[in-house]
């Protein structure tokens, strides 16, 4: 009856090592009232839980020392006292890193549909957080429009690449990635459909925009920030929108980052930036995750998921997605059974 | 029969200087079918004009060197041969720095309403496209509300200025003002009736926001650019809307401006960032210069005006934007004899 669980230890400087956090063992918890427990089966390893570890302000409060590491994922219903999950429900939200979760109602987890012939990773990856991100920030942010030209970074990535695609089907003119190294732009191309992918690490990234959209970028989705950000504005077209979804490049800075100077493109071309958490739109998932479920099932959307076995592997999981090291959506697996039928 | 006029001799690098214009004389233009004469009486000395001095893309062609410098101006209609202009008609819109000008059909001037009892600088200031830019900036761009906290950089400045006295006749929880040093800061409070004024002279701007505007800034009207744009974005309240009217920091910027590292702020806090030009709203000009008229002639606006004497003078005061040396809206007088009736 015990509850493995990984909390923080000590707040990371830079990338988080093995100081950061620790393996601890509890009881597992029980459910009150109102409560369900949960089993939890994947998490979802994403950037911004790095942002989480810092002790600044954010759109969510620091995770606290000794807390267990604050994140996404799904699990199986396995007690309720609560009218609002059954016993057996596959149920997704904030499982933290940790083998049982509780659901309340101040922890919400939404049911997961069954009967959609989709498994649990792809679910967690196109249907959740992070093909939602992509979803409302293309669309609703982007006010994305057919015959635009999009530009996406991070484009191999979990976010990125269903951005793309979600563009094509859309009826975009262009659909350019920006990705690290040879390969992931090749994979960019090849898997998931973008136009072309221009490689960061090469000089000259807005020279390279600038080649692939010469009519200027009437969309540029940004998961990286700093310099990667400066390049797409130098080459926004007329009202472009910039959708700020993700800063990576910045998530594990010591030093103050390299700062945008191009702002004064906004001006010139009367672009329009803006931030966004995809919990905002928390009210729409239910549509949106139809749309993207559909977009699944007809081949429309490829997608990739990277799985980690093992609840003491999140921490590295974590800094996969900085070093480059996985290969599409990063999901952790702490319990294998917990499948959707 | 002769124009003086104000021509690009070479391109600036930094501010610019004896080298950068000359004085010519060339023949006084004469119009054709379809064209005004137009007698200049005073020109507005905008920022934007060293903007139009580099080879650089923007939202309108650099000036050609020999060129007279492009620039906003107000004149009289001695001869027309178009059915748009009267002779005796006072008409403002892109006169260049010389003597004589051609209104027609592409090069557009919009006739100065007689009878207000305001004189021509206070126009060219308040009802032109200083005025213009503050009124769309503040309620369009930045989409000002009621209640709203709002931060103003150039404070000081003819287009600041307004800025803040429109947001504070129209219900702003508090109007901050950003300007250098403690006589304009002083200015800014005691004469447009700003709450406070912050002096970006002293260190420690960002901490200055924060203790002004504990909640966060809602609107970020932004004149300036670089350094002060990062201590602003720094101190944004939920959804905030980053106006983005100029970057005068940059303009004579010979290397690389400072970048504006906070962008991340924007995800964090929903922000919004936008870049604008007056003349994007140029069919909507009448209804806001019928408020701004109002606002001035009871007393709601207070406006200053700094004149120059003499064409000649144009590229001495342009120079004055930059180094502070003006004091208000800095218009240059070509012909006195030019006045509303």
């Amino acid at each position: 009856m015990q509850n493995r669980q990984i909390v923080l230890a000590q707040r990371p400087l830079g990338m988080i090592d093995e100081t950061t956090t620790s393996l601890v063992t509890s009881e597992r918890p029980t459910c009150a009232d109102g409560e369900a427990l949960v089993k939890v089966g994947i998490l979802s390893i994403d950037p911004t839980i790095r942002t989480w570890m810092n002790d600044a302000p954010g759109y969510l409060p620091p995770i606290s020392l000794g807390d267990p590491v604050r994140s996404g994922g799904a699990g199986v219903v396995v007690e309720s006292r609560s009218s609002r999950y059954r016993v057996g429900d596959i149920v997704f939200g904030m499982t933290n890193w940790q083998e049982w979760a509780i659901a309340s109602e101040t922890n919400r987890f939404n049911v997961v549909p069954t009967g959609m012939g989709l498994d649990l990773a792809t679910v967690m990856n196109v249907l959740g957080t992070t093909g939602l991100t992509a979803f409302f920030g293309l669309m609703e942010v982007g006010q994305f429009k057919t015959g635009d030209v999009v530009l996406v970074s991070g484009a191999a990535g979990a976010t990125g690449s269903v951005v793309g695609q979600i563009a094509r089907a859309k009826g975009a003119a262009k659909v350019v990635g920006i990705a690290g190294g040879a390969q992931k732009c090749a994979e960019v191309v090849q898997e998931y459909g973008f136009d072309e992918c221009l490689d960061y690490h090469q000089p000259g990234l807005s020279r390279s925009i600038h080649r692939a959209c010469p009519a200027g970028v009437d969309v540029y989705f940004d998961n990286v920030g700093g310099e990667i950000l400066d390049a797409a504005l130098a080459n926004i077209a007329m009202h472009a929108r910039i959708v700020l979804c993700g800063a990576i490049s910045q998530y594990n800075a010591v030093e103050k980052p390299s700062g945008v100077a191009n702002t004064s493109m906004m001006i010139m071309r009367r672009g329009r930036m803006q931030g966004f958490i995809v919990f905002d739109f928390a009210q729409r998932y239910a549509e949106a995750q139809l749309e993207l479920a559909a977009m699944v099932l007809d081949g429309t959307v490829a997608h990739r998921e990277h799985l980690v076995h093992g609840l003491e592997q999140a921490p590295a999981a974590l800094n996969l997605l900085f070093t480059g090291g996985n290969h599409g959506k990063t999901l952790v697996v702490v319990d294998a059974s917990v499948q959707l039928v």
